[in-house]
């Protein structure tokens, strides 16, 4: 017996030297984000095409679980590049329930997404209050789906699984002012969000570099302010979007950042201020809203009633970060806003004039027909006094303990937080580099990736704390998403894939 | 006069501001790399598909320029997805003229690439010595070659050029030992490739982790040190990527490198010696050769025959690099190993034992049938003593001034080099960082591209020593990139492709 004992733990190193697969060290039929609980069975069932079916009882009607049905068993339940089989085994039928009505419109906030799982050597059993636990619970059956190279088969491992996630949003922003993103590629971040169990795409729309929304009221905003006419989203790439986020249990959130980084709404006459270096001349690099044109809150209003019109969510971005970066140039230096703060008694605090914007704003989006909950990034916490409404938005802090700090800060004065600080996806470097943010140090150097945060925001806090554990389940999730056709890093050092990543060379971009 | 000036700085820092595009911060039919001499003409044609042609002259049957009139008609030189335009114009031929004669094999070290390239209103001439010096040029022109947003026409740059590269050997090496690539992949880094004018894919093929060569004469290495049966590239595969390389005038230099980083050979009984812990214990990690079995030296002897008889290059690379990290646990911990170095006088000293194995080394590819130039890394410089014959391949070093102290040394004692040491292309991170190299102090902590690497390899240095002179350049051949299909990264800040990066969600991967 020893003698075993030590054979294996030999093995084990070998596997982890030659990077290559082992039971312990890559996992078959794991699941990611890890469920709040499951019980594997102990056997594996063999799936066929033919022999496996999708029944969702009484809601044959609702086009997202229908959308759903048609993804998984087209797309996303049998992945890999290989011949499938039919037939030979019993008939294999997933029976969805799922108590809430089909909903017309996206999630909203804090809908469940609990569901029940279970998968015999029979059937398949979804329980879910609403459709978004319902496609949770599918996209969680799907990576218990796995290619067994020795029958080259199809298998599903069996399990009991209850599930629910830990946080309510589950985000990503993307940055489509700086660099416009197509609608296709958006879309490919959606069908990802969603096999990472994400739910809200914060869609950073407007930024100082460009200004891709399409305004119907207000067409001068794109005309001007987007890169070129082909770099806007039309009304119907909008609304493709949303719809395409619902149909995978994602809402999404708009920001239209003010009153800084608007140099892009310059289309708008009268919007920003004059803006001045050190000798008082000119720099044609206006990036404030002007405060003292009481025709731009009449605009911001109407402009806010079109956005409320276009997105269904009832969270509203209104950014209000780095207002500070443009004070000087913008407020301090501008004679007529210096007129403006004296003639208010503001003397020469500027945080004054600020709170003036930010007080008018809010009055703004509280007459607003549909209601919004208005979220604003941390400087409007942190510099000015926030809409009691309001959600704070943390992206700030070097280290955990700064970013604990914070969030014990605001939320102790009832402001609910979205915490972003930690999660700077764009900071990438060299290696496995998503293991570091465990080690937590500090966040703005580490380098987390949307997967390992997708899990920290889901599972339980107790069952995810070493990098370690993750992994096995993160390779197998990585390689299933290589074969379903996004081209995912190697999260690890030397390792594979059963099926790695293929791609013909390039041909002629389509029309 | 002075107004005018100064309107024109503010256009060019609003441009730099806004990310947006203008005439002296983004070029209109820039090459790159940088050509040697080029003059541009002071207009422009309209190019549209049904008039323009290229006559080979006597070269019409040559594979390599007709796959290239192919591949540029039908692809490069119109990449833009927008509807191209027919007649309206007069003829515009492409005369492409070949001195020497067709090669049968890939290109040969040293092997001119230099071409004359007139483009006027009527026609254009390419004049080189070799194919190779028709494919630079080619690929210049397809570079002459825009869409004019205006006239939502294709026109092309009038211009002369003169151009030769000013390093013979500019690669990139791949490690298909670590993470297994396709071969699709790997075609697709070739066709890129070709389009920055690199020449060189080195290919490390065989490191510890896998052995993903096939050997016809021995079996067992690929048979035992593939990471799966699906992990190797079959004979056929290897002839189709030298073939596709060679239509590219790219070289392909394998790499086998000996004697450390062996793991994966020990589908080859014997091959490896036995490694010991700091307890005696063995480790099964063998990573080095058995320089006391003399069946090894005929097994590398029949295995460099079958390589040279795969890769026609002239160039074989060995390695060599990393012995001393193993020497340790596999021969001066292990026995047999300590008893052979007294047998053979070499005493205590393990860097006579690799001199012993080298020496034996350079006698095998002496020997061989078909004759080839050893490539070892540096440590076989720094640590023993090289064939006269051998190329050094610098990867060492950690700022300029050490690395131009190590090229001068070596190179002073008549060996080649091949530069590697300030090129680590996998060391990433967030931002422009193509840019930091030039800054020139650590190479090693700094991060320049395959591009970058490209015009710094094939442009006069006096021409291209600021990126702030390169970026125009480099913006537009990224955007035309994405626009031939492939997926390159932003290399700015906020910035924008006339026609941006799409592509539609996944969809099952193809058998």
């Amino acid at each position: 017996m020893r003698l075993l004992i030590l054979s294996l733990l030999f093995t084990s190193t070998l596997a982890w030297f030659y990077g290559r697969d082992e039971p312990d060290r890559w996992s078959v039929g794991g699941v990611w984000p890890l469920p709040q609980k499951i019980i594997y069975g102990s056997k594996n069932r063999t799936l066929t095409y033919d022999k496996i079916g999708i029944d969702l009882g009484d809601k044959k009607d609702c086009d997202i679980l229908l959308s759903m049905a048609d993804s998984y068993m087209n797309k996303w339940l049998f992945p890999f590049p290989v011949e499938m089989k039919t037939g030979g085994t019993e008939d294999f039928i997933i029976t969805v329930t799922v108590k809430e009505e089909c909903p017309g419109g996206p999630p909203v906030h804090g809908a469940s997404e609990e569901y029940l799982l279970r998968v015999s050597l029979s059937e398949a059993v979804i329980n879910a209050q609403t459709v978004w636990g319902a496609l949770r619970a599918m996209e969680t059956l799907s990576q218990l789906v796995f290619y067994d190279q020795k029958s080259q088969e199809y298998q599903i491992r069996t399990a009991e699984i209850f599930d629910k996630p830990r946080f309510p949003v589950r985000g990503i922003m993307i940055d489509s002012s700086r660099h416009f993103l197509s609608v296709n590629v958006i879309k490919r971040q959606l069908e990802i969000m969603s096999m990472n169990k994400l739910n809200v795409l914060h869609w950073h729309l407007v930024d100082s570099e460009s200004f891709p929304y399409t305004s119907v009221k207000f067409p001068e905003l794109h005309g001007v302010g987007a890169y070129t006419a082909r770099h806007v989203y039309s009304r119907e790439d909008i609304a493709d979007i949303i719809a395409f986020a619902r149909l995978r249990g994602i809402r999404v959130i708009p920001e239209f950042d003010l009153p800084g980084h608007t140099s892009s709404w310059r289309g708008r006459k009268g919007f920003l201020t004059e803006c001045f270096d050190e000798k008082g001349e000119e720099t044609f690099l206006p990036n404030l809203v002007d405060p003292m044109n009481e025709a731009n809150f009449d605009f911001i209003s109407e402009f806010l009633e079109e956005v409320t019109e276009t997105f269904p969510d009832q969270f509203l971005h209104l950014g209000g970060d780095e207002v500070s970066d443009y004070i000087v140039e913008c407020w301090v230096r501008n004679k007529k806003i210096r007129k403006f703060m004296e003639e208010k008694g503001f003397g020469n605090d500027t945080v004054l004039l600020e709170n003036y914007f930010f007080e008018k704003l809010y009055a703004i989006v509280e007459k607003l027909k549909l209601k919004r909950k208005p979220i604003f990034w941390q400087e409007v916490f942190d510099n000015n006094i926030p809409d009691p409404n309001s959600v704070i938005h943390i992206w700030k802090g070097n280290t955990h303990e700064e970013i604990y700090e914070q969030v014990k800060n605001i939320t102790s004065q009832n402001f609910p937080v979205i915490v972003s600080a930690c999660w700077y996806l764009n900071y990438i470097k060299y290696g496995a580099d998503w293991r570091d943010e465990i080690k937590g140090t500090a966040p703005s150097n580490s380098r987390p990736r949307a997967s390992a945060a997708a899990e920290r925001l889901w599972s339980p806090a107790e069952k995810t704390q070493r990098a370690e554990d993750a992994w096995p389940r993160m390779h197998e999730l990585r390689c299933r998403l290589v074969s379903r056709g996004y081209r995912i890093q190697p999260n690890n050092n030397p390792d594979y894939c059963p099926f790695e990543f293929d791609e013909p060379p390039a041909t002629k971009s389509e029309l």
